[in-house]
C-alpha cells in the first residue's frame, strides 16, 4: 500500500492514490478525470454526484442528505465533493456527472470540441472582512478566484465596473457566499449565494435571414432557437442598397436600429421560451457579412461601397453590450468574428469554422449561396476564398414567378423527357403532384428553379448554349410568352394565384449567370490552390440544404465531384457561431481562420471574366 | 573617414556618422539625442529646429520654407527631419527643440520625471489601399504605426470602437495622413491630417474642494487651473454624512451628479481658458478619499461607513468617459488612482506619489490635512500609513468664530507676552493689524487658530492642560463670555460683523482634540516604523501650507523636528494626480505605492487611545 488509498475510477479505468484528507473529487481532479462541480466543490450544486462501487467512504454529510434523493441515498449514491475513501475503492462516474465534454457541429462529417467558453462561472465561500487585513470587496473576490478556481494572472483591478457596482451589496446579501462570472480574465458579474444561470446568445446575421441560438454556458445546450427576416430588407435587399441607404441623413442609424430591434426582439422571444430573463444572457457572439457588421456596430460602410471595398475593421471585436444597444446583461459583451477580407465576411469565417476543410479529408470546397455566394477552398492546411456576385436567383428572387423558400414555393422539379410534363413538390404540402392537382402553389423557390432548369435540359427542352429549342409542339412549352419562351410547371388551375408558375427564358439567364459565378470563382480558386479537381463539396446555407446535388451537376453549377461526397450541412455560419460562443478554443480558431485565408478578389483576377462567359452554358454529357 | 560624415550634437557634444541617407533626425534618434518631432519627421510639425554650426548640409526644403520664418531662414535654422550632412558638421539643439523632459513636482525637494503620458500623438502618412492587399482601415493604421513609432504587441483589434466609428472617414478626408492617439497599445482617436492637440486633466477631489489642472499631454505644460468647493457639501460635510445621505433614495445619485456637474464645469472653463474644446480632453486622472471616488464611479459606499471600512475596490480604475458622465472626449477614459485602504484614500496616494518619503533622505512624516488627516511614514523603502479624525478645527469649521481660509479670515496671529495684545493678519489685506484697526475681519480659519492656540500658551493665558489661567486682569481676557472663558483677538470696531473674534475654551479643546489625534497617529506610525524621531516632515494639503510649523510644534500637534526642516508642499494630492496624468512610469509609482503602504488602524491599535489622551495637553518646555 502507498501513501493513501486507491482509487479507480469507472467507466475511465483511471487510478491512482488519495493524498491525506482528500475528497473523491481532489482525486479526481488531481487525476484529471472529468467529473463536474459547478460549484467548485462547495457541496451546493449537486453536480458530481458518483457510484462507489467497491471499498468504504466516510459517512453521509448533511450536504448530502440535503441535495441527494432518497432513492440516490438508498442505492449509495455520492457527491465526489463530500466524500473521502475510508479504504481503497472504486468509483463509477455516471455520463450526467461528467463535465460537457464535447458538442458536435453539423458538417460534412461532425466535429467535436470542448464547451469551455470565455466566461465561466465561479461559486465562491469567502471569509467575512476581519481585523487584521485591509481588503477591499474586490480585493477578496479574485483572492477567492485565485485559490478556488486556479485562475491567476487576473489584472490588477480584475473586476468590472459594471460588476463593482453590485459586489459589495453582493457579498452581504449571499453571506459572502457569492457566484462569479469570470470573462477574459475580469469579473463581469457578481450574483448572491449560488446562481448557477448562465446563458449565451449566437447569431448569424445575414442579409435576408437572421438565425439565433440561445444556449446554457454551463453544459453548452441550446435551450432555444429562434429564425427572423432581417428588417433591414425594408431599405434595401442587398448589401449595396444598404450601403446606399446608409449614406443618406440618419440612414445608418435606422438600418442599426432595425438590426438591434431584430437581435433584441429574438433575445426575449428565446429567453422566454427557456424561462429565462434577457439578464441571465452574458455575451452574444454575431457572426455576420461584412456590412451587416458593421451597420450593427453602428461603423460607416461608404468604403464597403466601392473598390477595394475596405472595411473599417476586420479582426473580431468585444464591446459592452451598453454601447451596442442589445438588451442583455448590462455588464455582458457582444462579440463579433473576424472577417477575412471584401465580401467574405465573418459569417463565411463562422461558417469555416464548423465546416471548413480540415487536415486528412483531401481538397474540400465550401459553397455558402446566401444572398452573396461565398466560396472556400483548402486541405486543413492552406485555405484560399473568394466572393462572387451570384445575384438572387438561387434565392427565388428576381424571377417571373420567383420566392423565397416559403410555404406555397415548388421546391423540386422533375420533367418525364417524354411528355414534358413536370411533377413537383410544393414547401407545406406533403408528396409530389402532376397536372392537375390542386396544389396551391404560389410561385417558384431557387432549389426549384435550380431543379427546372436542370430538368429542362435534360429533357430537352432547352440546348446547351440555354436557350429553348425551338419546334416543340407540347403544351408545357409556349413560345409567345409575356417575357418570351416558357415552361410550364403548375398550371393556372392548380395554383394559389390561378395563373400558371412558369419558367421563363429570363429566368434560365439569370440561373446560368448565377451558377457561372459559382463555377468560375471554383475554377479560380481550384487554379489558386493548383487542383484540378475537388475532393468534397460542402454546401452551406439554406440554399444549400435544399439544392438537388445532382441537378446542381448536371447544369454545371459546381465543379466534377461525385455525388456522394457532396454534403449539404444547412446553416453552418450560425454553427461556427454558436461555437465559438461555447469554446474559446473555437472563438480563437476563428481568429486563425481569418488571418491565414487567403482572400481572391474575383473581379481583378487574369481570366476570371472568360472562365466566367465559358461557364454560362451547360456540360454537354 | 568613416562611413559617412561625422555630426556632432551640441551642446551635449553626442557624436556619431550618418548612415546613407539619413537625415540629421535619423542619426540624432539612433543616438538617442534628445531632439522634438512631434510629427514623426514627416517635416509637418516644426518641432526639429536646429542650427547648423560647421560644415555644409543638403539644400533647404519645401517643407522648410513652408514652416520656417524667413529670419530663421535667414540664420541658417533647418528642420533637422529634411536636413542631410553634406559633410562632417556640428549641429546645434535649441532648448526648445528638446523633448520635454522634465517636469517638476513641488515637494520638500522636486522630483523631475519625464513627461511621457500613457496616451501619444503618432502623425501617420500612409499608402492609399491598392490592388493586390485587403488591409482594412484599421489594419492600415496598425501597420503604420507600428513601422513609423514602433508600437509593436497592439492587440488584435488594436482600435476601440470608438475610434473605428470615425476611421474610415478620417482617413479618407485627410488624405490618407491622420493623427492617431495612442493610449495602452490601444487607438482611442484618428483625426484627418496634422491634429497635435492631446490634453489631459486631473483632478484632486477632496470632500470639501475640488482642484483641477488641465495640461497639454505633448508637452507637459498646464494650459489652465481652476478649482471650486464640492457641491456635495449640501449634503453633508464629511464623507461620514454623505455616506448616510448616498443610502437614502436616489442619494447616491444626486451625490454623483453633483460631483460630475462640478468635475463638468471645471472642465469647461479650464478648456475655454486654454482655447481649446472638451473634445480635445483625452483623459481625466481622479485621485480623490476612498468615498469621494467610489461616489464618483457610481460604485456603493455603505461598507465604508462602518466598520471594517471596506471599500468596493481599492485598485486603480479606468472606465470609458462615457459611462462616468464626464463631458471629455467621448472615445477617452476616466482613470482613478489606487487607494491604500480604509479611509487613506487615493488623494494621499497622489500625494505620497509627489512629495512622499523617498531613499536618501533619511525618515519623512507626510502629514496631509484636510476633513480628514492623513498620515505616512517611510524611508523610501518601507512605508505606513494611517488615518485620523481631527476633526474640521483645522478647517476652521465649528469653532465659536470658525471659518474657511477666504478673504476676511484672521490667518495670523502673534500675542504680546506682556500686554496680550493681539496683531493679526487677515487674508486679503496687507501687513500686521493691532487694536483699533478697521480690519474687516470676519472670523478666523484653520492656521490662525493654531497660532492663536500657540500664543496664547506661550503667553501663560493658557495653562498646559489647555485651561484657562485664572485670575489675569486684562481686557483681552474674559471668564464670562458666551461659551464660557474666551481671549479677544479682534475687538467689535475692528471686525466685518461689528462682534468681537474670540478663541473660546471650546475652540481650545477642539484644537487639542485635532492635534492630539494627528500627535497620537505619528506616534503610533513611528513605533511601527521603529523609529522615536523623524528627519524630515512634510505638510501637505491648503492647510499644511499656511501652518507656522513653530507653532504647530509649540502646542504639540507634530513630532519634534527641526523647524527647517518642515516643508509645506501645498496641494500634494493634486501634484500627484497631475505626474500620473503626465508619466505613464508615475501612473505605475502609484500603483507600487499604495500596494506596498501598509495601513495601519488606529482606532483598533494598542494603546493608541492612552497616546491620543496623552497627547492632549501642551508640552511643557
Amino acid at each position: 500500500m502507498g501513501e493513501g488509498f486507491l482509487i479507480t475510477f469507472q467507466p475511465s479505468g483511471v487510478r491512482g492514490r488519495a493524498k491525506g484528507g482528500e475528497t473523491v473529487l481532489d482525486v479526481a481532479r488531481r487525476l484529471g478525470e472529468g467529473l463536474s462541480a459547478n460549484c467548485g466543490g462547495h457541496g451546493v450544486c449537486g453536480n458530481c454526484r458518483i457510484q462507489p462501487a467497491h471499498g468504504s467512504m466516510s459517512p453521509v454529510t448533511r450536504e448530502e442528505l440535503a441535495l441527494l434523493t432518497p432513492a440516490e441515498l438508498a442505492d449509495g449514491t455520492r457527491l465526489a465533493c463530500a466524500t473521502r475513501p475510508a479504504s481503497d475503492a472504486s468509483v463509477y462516474i455516471p455520463e450526467q456527472s461528467r463535465p460537457p465534454l464535447q458538442y458536435v457541429v453539423e458538417g460534412g462529417k461532425s466535429r467535436p470540441f470542448d464547451v469551455a467558453p470565455e466566461i465561466i462561472n465561479c461559486y465562491l465561500e469567502l471569509a467575512e472582512p476581519g481585523h487584521d487585513e485591509h481588503l477591499s470587496d474586490a480585493g477578496r473576490l479574485l483572492e477567492g478566484i485565485e485559490s478556488g478556481y486556479g485562475l491567476t494572472g487576473l489584472p490588477k483591478t480584475g473586476v468590472t465596473l459594471h460588476a463593482l457596482k453590485g459586489i459589495s451589496g453582493a457579498l452581504r446579501e449571499g453571506g459572502w457566499k457569492v457566484t462569479a462570472a469570470v470573462r477574459r480574465g475580469e469579473v463581469i458579474r457578481v450574483l448572491p449565494g449560488y446562481a448557477p444561470g448562465l446563458y449565451g446568445a449566437a447569431f448569424d446575421v445575414g442579409t435576408t435571414t437572421v438565425a439565433g441560438y440561445l444556449c446554457d454556458l454551463t453544459t453548452g445546450e441550446v435551450a432555444a432557437t429562434d429564425a427572423a427576416a432581417n428588417p433591414q430588407s425594408a431599405f434595401g435587399d442587398d448589401v449595396l442598397s444598404r450601403i446606399t441607404h446608409a449614406s443618406a441623413a440618419d440612414g445608418a442609424v435606422r438600418l442599426r436600429d432595425a438590426i438591434t430591434g431584430c437581435l433584441n426582439a429574438m433575445l426575449g422571444k428565446m429567453a422566454a421560451s427557456a424561462g429565462i430573463g434577457a439578464q441571465d444572457i452574458v455575451e452574444a457572439v454575431v457572426a455576420g457579412n461584412t456590412v451587416m457588421q458593421h451597420l450593427l456596430m453602428g461603423l460607416p460602410v461608404a468604403a464597403l461601397g466601392a473598390y477595394p471595398f475596405t472595411p473599417a475593421v476586420k479582426g473580431g471585436m468585444s464591446v459592452p453590450a451598453p454601447d451596442t444597444g442589445l438588451g442583455i446583461y448590462p455588464g455582458g459583451y457582444l462579440v463579433t468574428l473576424p472577417v477575412i477580407g471584401g465580401f467574405v465576411g465573418a459569417d463565411h469565417t463562422a461558417a469555416l469554422l464548423a465546416a471548413g476543410p480540415r487536415p486528412g479529408e483531401g481538397v474540400t470546397l465550401l459553397v455558402d449561396v446566401g444572398t452573396n455566394g461565398e466560396l472556400a477552398i483548402g486541405d486543413g492546411h492552406r485555405l484560399i476564398t473568394a466572393s462572387c456576385a451570384t445575384g438572387p436567383a438561387f434565392e427565388g428572387a428576381q424571377l417571373r414567378h420567383g420566392m423565397r423558400a416559403a410555404p406555397g414555393a415548388i421546391e423540386r422539379v422533375v420533367i418525364d423527357p417524354e411528355s414534358l410534363e413536370a411533377s413537383y413538390r410544393v414547401i407545406g404540402k406533403q408528396g409530389w403532384f402532376r397536372a392537375g392537382a390542386k396544389t396551391g402553389a404560389r410561385g417558384i423557390c431557387g432549389s426549384g428553379v435550380v431543379d427546372a432548369v436542370a430538368r429542362m435540359y435534360m429533357a430537352g427542352i432547352l440546348d446547351p448554349s440555354g436557350a429553348f429549342v425551338r419546334g416543340l409542339d407540347n403544351q408545357r412549352v409556349r413560345y409567345d410568352g409575356p417575357d418570351g419562351p416558357e415552361y410550364v410547371i403548375a398550371l393556372a388551375d392548380e395554383t394559389a394565384s390561378g395563373r400558371d408558375v412558369t419558367v421563363t427564358a429570363g429566368d434560365v439567364r439569370a440561373v446560368q449567370l448565377a451558377k457561372a459565378a459559382l463555377l468560375a470563382g471554383a475554377e479560380v480558386l481550384m487554379a489558386e490552390f493548383g487542383v484540378t479537381r475537388v475532393d468534397r463539396i460542402v454546401l452551406a446555407g439554406a440554399f444549400g440544404n435544399y439544392i438537388d446535388a445532382g441537378n446542381a451537376m448536371a447544369i454545371g453549377m459546381l465543379p466534377p465531384c461525385p455525388a456522394d461526397r457532396v454534403y449539404p450541412v444547412g446553416n453552418a455560419a450560425g454553427e461556427g457561431a454558436k461555437a465559438a460562443l461555447l469554446s474559446r478554443a473555437m472563438m480563437e480558431e476563428a481568429g486563425r481562420i481569418a488571418k491565414s485565408a487567403r482572400y481572391v478578389e474575383l473581379s481583378l483576377y487574369p481570366g476570371f471574366n472568360e472562365r466566367f462567359m465559358a461557364a454560362i452554358g451547360f456540360p454537354v454529357v
